[in-house]
């Protein structure tokens, strides 16, 4: 008898990522995937996984997401995320949340807490407490990589436009569980030097994380130009219309390459356990795992 | 020769709305069509036009949109409202935000002023400060009516989980101009009860306002099935594929009523100047112009 497929894609964000950092960062990709494709293995739904890679990559300071955010131009850090559940087509977002460690357990709080999709600034923050999550202060969420790039940015007096065309930098993962379900989570401390109350991709359904009955997406790149092709939903439809996993991620960095600026990058899961991996970008952060391969941190 | 296409399609939200409230503000729309057709007529930018018609919905009382907005649960008001670009695919919006008596207007600023799709909460309101927009305080939004139907849900008992299955409340327009481009814009007081911090469809380029080279689409119904089916997006990608507008928007609300809770209803127009109106709730306040027809708002 066949064994139910089961897969497990994340991604660390996507851009001008130098050859050194890439190698530096690759262990922890490893070490991630290394955490949860057990989970994975031993009848975790989609939606746990998901979720638990993402706080992985969140605790984690060498990513752009809960630890390790980027500075907003004020020097204040604001965070976005998204959990999207492909088996109800239910998800849910936070943007320009303030003093969360682990956004993407807020995103699922509100999904499964609230009859709202996405909900943003101080109020997401409140809603945060009610559940029982202790808050932060935006010093515990910085690390010193990142003030320092802020510094230099501010200091060439670069502004939230010149930003646009850098690297978003985001976390997310797709998985589909042994009983075919899929989910997809993103999450990200968004664009450097952005202005407050800027929400980004990460936090849209559609945008930066799709999932229904035949895939789950998470994209990364530049948030704005993600947000106006709804590029998750792009792959996500392309897997519906017969595409492989990879034709759609390749297609949906196309679409966004071919019609906004900036660059991009998209992982993708469908119900047969079929991945798709694909950027235009320098580089993008990424691993997988599936019962045949184990788990893959390309060099 | 033939003379350019031009048409404008407006709608003033979808849902249970009865006869007498469809007969009552059924003379609002003809009159907003009949300031804003002489407008494109007299060929001002599909920008210029739905921006307009999307204010005076904003100013009238009896639409949930800036003054005649729904109260939240704590009894405040906050707004959500996008405009997009067709031409240029670029849109922007606003969430969550108070004190704002035209948040189309300060939409259209983040578009031309910012380098984001999407700024919320306070912070949209600090830069609608910085922008010259006069803040106003939620008296100024708030209408007897509304107040009645928001002290009536809460003496009922009535939750937020409660109204997700009630009508939305929007306003939209979508406009192709003399130079054969394209524009959407909705603006909405959203949900009555809803918690603060909810941003819903109306904030969201591909959920409640999409705009591209081949159609520009403003939908309205229940936000959280909006934005989870991404709603204006499949309208606009439907049009790409061949269809009518007409099919389009008909699609477009098949596909909200068969995946998620509630009613919707969508205006579209394409590249050609044919419109597509169409929507699954009892009743939806539109109307709409084009050379041929004049000014229609259907009895």
């Amino acid at each position: 008898m066949a064994q139910r497929p089961i897969a497990l894609a994340v991604q660390g964000g996507a851009g001008p990522i130098s050859l050194e950092s890439y190698k530096r960062n690759r262990p922890a990709i490893g070490e991630i995937l290394g955490k949860t494709a057990p989970m994975l293995v031993d009848g975790a739904s989609a939606m746990q996984v998901v979720e638990e890679a993402v706080r992985l990559f969140e605790k984690h300071p060498s990513f752009n997401a809960g630890v390790g955010s980027s500075l907003r131009y004020d020097g204040s850090v604001q965070l976005d995320a998204t959990i999207m559940d492909g088996s109800t087509v239910m998800g849910a977002g936070v943007g320009a949340v303030s003093g969360v460690l682990y956004p993407v357990t807020l995103a699922r709080y509100v999904l499964e807490r609230t009859p709202h999709v996405l909900m943003v600034g101080e109020w997401a923050a409140q809603f945060a407490r009610e559940c029982g999550m202790e808050l932060v202060a935006d010093e515990e969420l910085i690390v010193p990589e990142r003030r320092r790039l802020w510094e230099r940015k501010l200091a060439a007096k670069e502004t939230p436009e010149d930003q646009v065309l850098s690297s978003g930098g985001t976390v997310g993962a797709v998985a589909l569980d042994v009983e075919g379900k899929l989910a997809a989570a993103t999450s990200t401390g968004g664009l450097v030097l952005s202005l407050q109350g800027r929400v980004g991709d990460s936090a849209i359904l559609g945008a930066g994380t799709y999932a229904d009955a035949h895939s789950a997406v998470s994209c990364t790149g530049v948030g704005e130009s993600i947000m106006r092709v709804l590029m998750a939903k792009v792959c996500a439809d392309a897997v519906v219309n017969g595409m492989s996993p990879q034709e759609a991620a390749e297609l949906s960095v196309r679409v966004q390459g071919d019609n906004t600026p900036g660059t991009s990058g998209a992982i993708v899961v469908d119900n047969r356990g079929a991945l798709g991996l694909a950027y235009n970008s320098e580089n993008m952060y990424r691993g997988y795992f599936t019962p045949a391969e184990g788990v893959v941190v390309p060099e």
